[in-house]
């Protein structure tokens, strides 16, 4: 009773990933998969090794600002043996959702309210289940919140912000807290090299530069991929963010634990180098309860790689999140209201 | 609807410093506390200061080894205003405890089966609600494991090894581990520095002079004051612990994240000094799914006094098991199932 089906939204970086991680947990099975053009399911289990390979380097897309190198026949997930051709991939798994515990949205969010409107198709199926995505934007909580009756009414249990910044940081700042009675500040810095530039990470690197000077989401969805590149040149591959609008402020300040306006994040993103250009690191200041004051520290090793760190919270939130729906505990969940399984 | 009536059983360090600490938590009211000879029940709450006023430096026992200093003419609870004498105190509380969302056990477990049997009396009784300790040894988890049946019919959630090691970080353990596929070792090493002496922690100094080489949780029963001071004296104050019976080993086996045998806790106390010996710090390794080997680091600032890392703790993993409870879900948890609440 504790394995877990799960379906993956999205084979783009996060959801291949997922796909891979899962092959190494216990009770965790895969039994779908899409993307924009392709969808795959089998109940009893996908053979991921022969999704991945079908599909690697190789992303169903609408073309331009998310399009990724393209090869073979078929695009994308329709390229695997298990999976058919569809222009409805998402109607496609929510058909099938009766056997499915958790989805993990892992759909590029470029329109703030584009994984809200995700979900509200899964809520209009009356799907029972987890929801969980790996949301960056501090705004999209709120229109998340805004759904927590229409989730109740299926019985879906989201899990939001369920990544490494939000997600395992935010967990991590949590229970850092625990030592105080008032918190002071928390502040985020993460580190992330990729040996592979970014063209398996290509949503994320556009979803940062969203977070420099000059760029807002918009403008960020509007560059072509020469853009991109020319940003990235221009910073000799090595770019730093700061006071990042991350929802772990608006996640920690729902769990009562600071205000928003404490919390920041920031990092260093090297996208020409395999090694981190720092080291990621949660300090949490407060007060004591006897009276003094105090900083807690978690921090992740260098060795570890920002995919390692994005998706194993992932699965790991989306374990806690199932336990909790098989409760009957519905609505939004954040990474501090359900600490993670492993 | 999310506020939280809590007892506390046992009004020494632990007990007390949870009451105190309650006072500075919002949605958290003790209602009701005793000691071996006096109990405090007021359902509107506990004038927390008035009894800790009444009871400071005046802990009720039977004498010998859990002594404490006492004055004045009713010993320890007994001497609050608020309080009646009793020889029943725990039978006094199981009966108001239709009222008592949770209840902190905070009596010495010199005895491997007080506290499961502490719990038999609430189960036989037909408490619904939570039932939280802060025990140390590895052997007291099974002993609850056995009840889990009368815990589930009772409708008791029971959260075990809630305080700091076991506790905080054995939950900074399981969230460290997020990185990881595979988690080759967990080190908790911990320092504790005790301005006051053991005065105030004479139960937590024994238990840990039981880790001792030559010692062992009978003999350290035995020890009268003059023999631990002995003890303490020969340490010049400061003594160092390896390889403890602390139960974050049997917890984090039973969440899946490593073998008992994989985890090793030390530490070194010193009742002489306010400052802390040595930095309180989980170190966890392991192997990523990319192949990675790495070790992610918590460390709690030298400032964050041991009270402050079990009692934030405490009520943390008491508020997460009284939602649980709430949701219908009963049995025993570990702080990796649990992670605690702000």
């Amino acid at each position: 009773m504790d394995d877990i089906n799960f379906a993956v939204l999205g084979t783009g970086g996060i959801g291949r990933r997922t796909l891979e991680y899962a092959t190494e947990k216990t009770a965790l099975t895969p039994v779908a998969a899409c993307d924009r053009h392709g969808v795959a399911i089998d109940h009893d289990g996908l053979d991921v090794d022969e999704l991945l390979a079908a599909t690697e380097g190789n992303i169903a897309s609408d073309g331009g600002a998310v399009a990724v190198k393209q090869s073979g026949e078929m695009r994308g997930v329709a390229a695997s043996t298990q999976a058919e051709p569809t222009e409805t991939p998402i109607d496609d798994i929510i058909a099938e959702s009766d056997a499915i515990d958790a989805v993990l949205i892992a759909l590029p969010n470029l329109e703030h309210d584009f994984i809200p409107r995700v979900a509200d198709r899964f809520a209009d199926a009356d799907y029972e289940g987890v929801l969980v995505d790996v949301l960056k934007r501090s705004r999209v909580i709120g229109m998340l919140d805004d759904r927590v009756d229409s989730f109740e009414d299926a019985g879906i249990t989201f899990v939001c912000g369920a990544g490494a910044t939000p997600g395992f940081l935010t967990g991590a700042a949590a229970l850092a807290a625990q030592s105080f009675v008032e918190v002071e500040s928390v502040d985020i810095w993460w580190g992330v090299g990729l040996k592979s530039g970014y063209e398996d990470n290509r949503g994320t690197v556009r979803e940062d530069i969203a977070h420099l000077d000059g760029y807002d989401i918009e403008t960020a969805r509007e560059l072509s991929d020469e853009e991109i590149e020319a940003i990235v040149d221009e910073h000799d591959g090595r770019i730093e963010f700061n006071d990042m609008e991350h929802a772990d402020d608006v996640l920690l300040e729902r769990a009562g634990i600071c205000d928003a306006e404490d919390v920041t994040v920031g990092g260093i993103l090297d996208v020409r180098s395999d090694e981190k250009p720092t080291t990621t690191t949660v300090e949490v200041t407060g007060r004591t309860f006897d009276g003094e004051r105090a900083t807690n520290t978690f921090q992740l090793d260098d060795d570890t790689s920002m995919e390692a760190n994005v998706n194993g919270p992932a699965l790991g939130y989306l374990k806690a999140g199932v336990r909790r729906n098989r409760a009957g505990e519905y609505g939004v969940f954040g990474p501090t209201d359900l600490m993670p399984g492993f």
